[in-house]
Formats: structure tokens, C-alpha cells, sequence
């Protein structure tokens, strides 16, 4: 955990930034995976975490903005929990570690949240992700799961405060990225002919844990990158394809790292995937000089869609202006998805509080119906502070070419004939963390290896 | 999966089972951890693999007694699920996997649920563990969760049949175990002085994921082997200490392995851990021994007790006439727990389903009171065809040991003196699995080395 200190000026920023009323966070529970005592490994909620830092689960805390207080719920361990699970620190001495000096029994949120409606105060809380805060939510309001109105003001100030990053997040996000990073060149190590992918993944999760880390996300081990959300991991890797590694770890505290890496099976990478490498890692090196406060995200998503395009063109699978290609979405039969995303206490940070909040702004909300543009998470003006991901790709989706193709679809920029000579190559991503600075932005971490070269040489030096 | 002849006969005898009406099976769903779209591992619901083998989130079946029918409810991915997904099995090619034949979109669920009971019929479901299939039984039934009636008729027609199993899932039981097996093995080559406890777990989750396995539980791997449910993982090994190490695989398949496993940090055991182990190796050995088709399992369990109190008695600790000591319970200072449990697709097998159905019957229900034997979750008369545990324990509980002895409780039976000099012991389980045959009784797996000589032995060979 951090200072106690580090929470209270957090809480007291928050209090700050709402009106008035309560502020309501529920902790998650330990979920079920086939019966109630059989549970998934604990994660606490990641605003609970930044308000509270409390692990721990089935515990509740309210900051009462109007009567100035904060109280954390919990039920401290029964003689019988004592003899079951072992003497442990009390919820107070929990509490006091986030400068909370006020704990009640589990049940008494139940009655002053009641109090609190009843006296027509505004009872703020965020949207629930886990099932369980979904109907505990309703319990404690007294009202159908379907009607629950989060707080958009709580939501915003929220998103306001976690978007901004302190220096000790950061360092704890770079944590989070070095390991990662020792994935990555794990993989680098391990990764030929005959052996699986979930190997892969299984060796990654190793050390990640034995370095206290939980995977930030689910690993994606692929020899088929052209499946962009792939978590199949039962074929055999083999000479010819590319392997496709998307992965990171969390912190003990909750921060996280997200990287890709593309690298060919075998030592080497053919002509083609080098081509199409070079591309992606173009756009890549392009892109991440354009970051910095005051640059519109969306716009170094275009641009770097643009280098795509450029570097497509080139090889003769696409053609015409690329800049005219862009503005007709011809890049999105390679590039669907979008460049990055805020990154935090959640890989994809704040997402549980709406996309709408943490990657847009009123003014300019997010474009929810074009292929390509529905995809980018992150589409507002950048910060000092703001920690993000950029990750341009190449995917050759064999079903959306044939689509496409059907409907003649952008042909005036798109070569379909070259195109379907790609068809199976599979996909190509690249993907580093950053923070924005005054100066422009920082890559985060001791730094991975990228370009065709360095990959070429490290596997050169491990696989022998 | 087994064959679809299986699954269309396990429905058979289920239908045959319920008298009328339609039984609904809920799938699970991929459970968020920190926001919707980052999902712990899938594990599908165990009563629907056991009748449906599929495994995939959000679908559910109705097995329509009256109509004589089964559907499978899900949808089909959509062009955008291909794009973002890639090409997979459709849901009906995998309902044919199960000899089902007629699938029907998701929302055709409700429909279907209330037009049976706007009929009058009834609607036959089980208790729902996960909170998401609480809110969905919700919306099904149009009732609130605390009113969910969960039908005490399918349960007992399920326990019936799934306590009993067929040879194809044995043979999954001890392809669980041999992983478990060596899991179990792997620990005992790398646990020495130094490493962490957390270290052992990871290394044996690898070994079982390169298997294709999942941990069937958290696993247990502590210094601290007197607490019950230790989770905690951070201790560092030393020289003196007892690891006691709980963990078993599950199959792809999903049915479980339970084992355990005791022994010193150190090559050799202490002449004070040998004796304490030796004793419980021997209440091991003699329970295993009774058994058998007929013979009710609390029996097994008052002997293991009165085996352990036989032990504790030479050893100074306990004193009087054993089967006295285990009358008046005093027993439970050192084995708090339950001598085991039934196991196959889950760990503790069907405890979603309710412990007074699995483990009892109407008849002898479970004493849920008594301090011991309401840790007992199996109780019952034996049957051909069974798997269980057997795993008798003495767990050194110092809070315990202060409240019994200012009570001077069982005095007669106790000789505290001595007990408080073995306070800080800590604890020692030997655990394996077995089935009940016609004969007796066939210990699953290819047996897992358990004698202080074996262990001693082994650890020798290998830590060298």
C-alpha cells in the first residue's frame, strides 16, 4: 500500500469534486467458480483500491461528504474464522492503513444508506461490473437491478482524479512493465517449432507470478495475430508463422503493463513478414513522437492509420492517397481496431466506469457506429499524466476480405487481388506504454526490444 | 467430451428421475474481475457439463419432461464476433457434440420459461451459485432473488445419479490425480529451505497447466499447516519447518484431483514431526481400510478420530480411554475438520447442490451443531461406485488450545501440559482418493509415496 496520508488526500480531493450526499464504494467479492467455497483469486475493485488500498474481500466504504466523514464496513473474524483461517489484521488496523479511522459491522451499511435516502440525501455510486455488486446495489437501495442510476458526477470526478497519474503509480506501472518486459523476452526464448502455445503462455504466467504479479489481462499466445481477441492457445506453434504475444502483468498493488510483441517461429522472418513488420513498427515509431498534452488521441489514431496505409501501398495492397484512404475507413480491413487505451489500476483503466468518460468528453463524445472509430477506446486530448497504450497492428481476417470484396468495398484504394495473396498471413501488433509529460511523453519501462534486428539477434543468441 | 450416446443417456435417466415438468440448466458466464470485458478463466457449470459437455459461456438447456425435448438456448456469433474472434464451431455443431438437436437463440429462453409457467408447469432448477445466474433465474422467473425455490427433486435425482460414476469419468478422476500426482512430487524435489511457499505453488500450477489442467482448488502450500484454510503464501521456507502442500489438477474436462501431502523443509523429519506424522499415516491407513459398500462414512470418520486419539495417547498429549475421548469429541482440538468428502466433477463434488443432499439423507441428516462433525460433509452410507477423500489430520491450533483449556474442556481426555509444547507444530494431512468398489475400495491414481522413509528417500534423490 502506499501512505495512509496517500489516500486521505485522494478521498479528500474526491469530496472536493462531488456536491454533496454519500459516496458509496462496494469491494468485490471471492467469486465462485463452480460452488459457493470454490473461489477465483481475490481482485479488489480498482476504485476501492485507489480510495481505500484495502485487499480484501466483502467490505464496503462510504465517505459521507456532507457530515465529513469515512467509514469502512466489514465484519471482523469470528473465534471460528480465527481457528479456520489463522489470526490476521483486524479491519480497523486495515483501515488505519488508509487513514480510516471509523469502521462499522457489514450490516450497518445497509442502514445508513437507508438513512441517508430516507432524509433525501444523494446516495452516489458507480456502475457495478461483478454480479454481485449488481445485486447488492439493489438490496441496499431497495430498487430493481435494472434500475440503478449511477453517478455521473461521482463517475467523472472519479476519472478526473485516476486519469492524472501520481510519480507512485507511475513507478508502480513501471514495475508492472518490467515484468512484462521479462515475459516478453521469455517468450522470445522459448518460442519454436513444436511447442504449444499455451506453453508459452503457461511459462509467462510463471514468472509473472513468482514475482508476485497476476496477468493484467488474459495473455494472448497466438500463432494466428490476425484474430484480434484470440485466447484459443492449443496449436503447435510451426516453422513459417508468426507468433503473436500480447501480454502483461499487474502488480500486487493492482498496477498494470500491457505489451505486444510479433516475432516469426523460426529464427528468422521471411521476406514477407519483414515487410509487414516494418510497417506496423513504422507506424508504431511515428505515432509515439505525436504524443503529447494537448495532441487529440483520435487524431494519432488517423495518423497512424495513415502510415499504415502509406507503407500498404508501397507493398501494393492498397493504393490511391492515403490520406483520402483514411477519411473512406480503407485502412479498417487492416487496422479494425484502435490505436490504444488509458492504462492504470486497469489494463483498459476506468473502463467499468463507461468509455464514454474516461476515453471522450461531451463536447466530442465517441463515434459509436463506424467499423474502425467504434473501436478506439481513447479519442480525447492528451494530458500531462495520462498513461496509455499505442499499438498499431496489421490483421488479415479472411472473412472480412471476402466481405469487403463482395461488396467491392473501397476498391479504389484497396488492391483485393494483392490483398488475397495476404490473406493468411495473420496479423502483426506492436505495443508499448507511455506517459505524457509537459515535454511530450516517456516510454515507460526499462524499454523491449522491437525492431526485426534486435528480435532477429536476441532469438539468435537463446534459441540456439 | 465423451460421446453424444452418453449425454443423451445420463438426460435419459435424469427425465426418467423427475416426474414432470421442464428442467432448466444454466450455463456460466466468463465472471469480470476489474471491469466486464477482462474475465477470469471460463469453468462451465458442473451439473451442464454432466449432461450437456459443452463448455461455453452464456448458453443454457431445457430438458422438457412433458414435451419429451431438449433445447439448447445461445447465439450464434455474429459476423462481428467472426471479424473480432475468428471462425469457431457453431452452437449447433456443438449441441450435436451432446446429442442435442434443437438449439434456439438466447432470448428464446425466457419465452420458453414463461410459457411453462403461465401453464402451470413446473420449472425444475438447481441453486444458483454464481451471482449472474441469481439475477438471470430472476429475470427468468420473474421473481426476486430471495425468493428463488430451487427444486429439492432435481437435486436429489441429480445427486443420485452423479454420485455414482460411470468408468469413463474414473478414468478422467485419475487422469486428475496422476497430474495431482505429480504436482505433488514436483514440490517435494524443490521445497528447501529458503524459497517461498508461493514459489511451490507456482511451479506446480505450471506443471499442471502444460498439462492442460486447471488447480481443481486453491491450492494449500504452507508452512503453517495448522490453519485450515491458509491461503496466504508469502512465507519464506526454513529449516525446522513441516509444508504441508493440498492442491490437485482438474481436467479439461473438469473433473478434479484432491491430494495431500506432509513433510520437513528439512530432508528428514524431526523425531517430533515423525511421530505426529506416523500417527496420522496410521489413522490414514486403518480408515482406508474400512471401506466399502454399506458402510456409513461418519463411522470411518469417529474410527480415523478414535485412531488419531490412540496415537495422541501414547504420545502424552491425550490420555483415558480413547473411544471415550472421541464420544465425548475432544478429538476436535486436534482434528477440527472432517476425515473427507466426495469428489468427481468438483472438487467437493455437487456442494453446489446443497451438503444435506450429497453428503446426508433425510434419514440421518447432518449435525450441524456439534463442533467436528459439522465440518463433516460426508456422512452417509457408502455405495459402489463413489469417489471420495480420505484425510485425516492434527492441526495445532494455539487460539483454539487457550480457549480449550481456560474452559478446562475435556480435561479428562487432554493433558494440556504436554499440548501446549507442541502448540506451535503446526499441522500434518495425508490425503488420497478413492473409489468404492463392490470389493471395498481401489485407491485411485498410480499412488503418490507417503511413508516418512518413501519421502525421506525421495527428497534425498532429488534436493541433493
Amino acid at each position: 500500500m502506499f501512505s495512509p496520508q496517500t489516500y486521505q488526500n485522494r478521498r479528500t480531493v474526491l469530496k472536493d469534486n462531488v456536491t454533496n450526499g454519500i459516496l458509496l464504494f462496494l469491494g468485490n467479492i471471492e467469486n465462485p467458480v463452480n460452488f459457493e467455497h470454490n473461489p477465483y483469486y481475490f481482485r479488489q475493485d480498482s476504485s476501492f483500491l485507489y480510495y481505500f488500498g484495502i485487499k480484501e474481500p466483502r467490505i464496503a466504504a462510504i465517505i459521507d461528504i456532507d457530515e465529513n466523514k469515512t467509514i469502512i464496513f466489514g465484519d471482523e473474524l469470528s473465534i471460528d474464522d480465527i481457528v479456520w483461517m489463522g489470526r490476521q489484521e483486524t479491519l480497523k488496523e486495515k483501515s488505519l492503513k488508509s487513514d480510516v479511522h471509523e469502521t462499522l459491522p457489514y450490516a450497518e451499511l445497509y442502514k445508513y444508506v437507508q438513512k441517508a435516502q430516507a432524509s433525501g440525501r444523494n446516495v452516489h455510486y458507480l456502475p457495478p461490473y461483478q454480479p454481485s455488486n449488481k445485486i447488492l446495489l439493489g438490496a441496499l437501495l431497495g430498487i430493481k437491478i435494472t434500475e440503478l442510476q449511477p453517478s455521473v458526477e461521482l463517475i467523472k470526478a472519479i476519472v478526473k482524479q485516476r486519469s492524472i497519474k501520481e510519480q507512485q503509480e507511475i513507478a508502480q506501472i513501471e514495475q508492472a512493465i518490467n515484468v512484462s518486459n521479462e515475459m516478453h523476452l521469455l517468450a522470445m526464448r522459448i518460442a519454436r517449432p513444436g511447442i504449444k502455445e499455451y506453453e508459452v503462455a503457461n511459462a509467462i504466467q510463471h514468472l509473472a507470478a513468482n514475482k508476485e504479479c497476476q496477468m493484467s489481462y488474459p495473455p494472448i499466445v497466438t500463432i494466428n495475430g490476425g484474430i484480434l481477441h484470440n485466447h484459443y492457445r492449443l496449436n503447435t506453434l510451426k516453422s513459417g508463422d508468426l507468433f503473436l504475444n500480447d501480454s502483461g502483468a499487474e502488480t500486487s498493488m493492482g498496477y498494470a503493463g500491457d505489451l505486444t510483441r510479433t516475432f516469426p517461429v523460426d529464427n528468422t522472418f521471411t521476406t514477407m513478414q519483414k515487410e509487414m513488420y516494418e510497417i506496423v513498427l513504422n507506424a508504431f515509431n511515428n505515432s509515439q513522437q505525436l504524443l503529447g498534452p494537448g495532441v487529440r488521441f483520435k487524431d494519432i489514431h488517423l495518423k497512424a492509420s495513415q502510415y499504415l496505409v502509406e507503407g500498404l501501398t508501397d507493398l501494393g495492397l492498397m493504393r490511391g492517397n492515403p490520406e483520402e484512404a483514411v477519411k473512406n475507413h480503407a485502412h479498417t480491413l487492416f487496422f479494425q481496431c484502435g490505436l490504444g487505451h488509458m492504462m492504470g489500476l486497469d489494463v483498459h483503466d476506468m473502463e467499468d466506469l463507461g468509455e464514454q468518460y474516461i476515453g471522450y468528453t461531451e463536447e466530442e463524445p465517441k463515434d459509436t457506429k463506424t467499423f474502425g472509430l467504434k473501436s478506439l477506446r481513447l479519442g480525447k486530448t492528451l494530458e500531462t499524466g495520462f498513461v496509455l497504450t499505442v499499438e498499431p497492428g496489421i490483421y488479415m481476417i479472411p472473412e472480412l476480405i471476402d466481405i469487403w470484396q463482395a461488396e467491392n468495398k473501397n476498391a479504389e484504394f484497396i488492391n483485393y487481388d494483392k490483398v488475397n495473396e495476404y490473406r493468411n498471413f495473420g496479423g502483426v501488433r506492436v505495443e508499448d506504454d507511455f506517459l505524457i509529460t509537459n515535454e511530450g511523453y516517456r516510454l515507460l519501462g526499462n524499454g523491449l526490444i522491437k525492431t526485426v534486428e534486435e528480435i532477429e539477434n536476441y532469438r539468435a543468441q537463446h534459441l540456439a
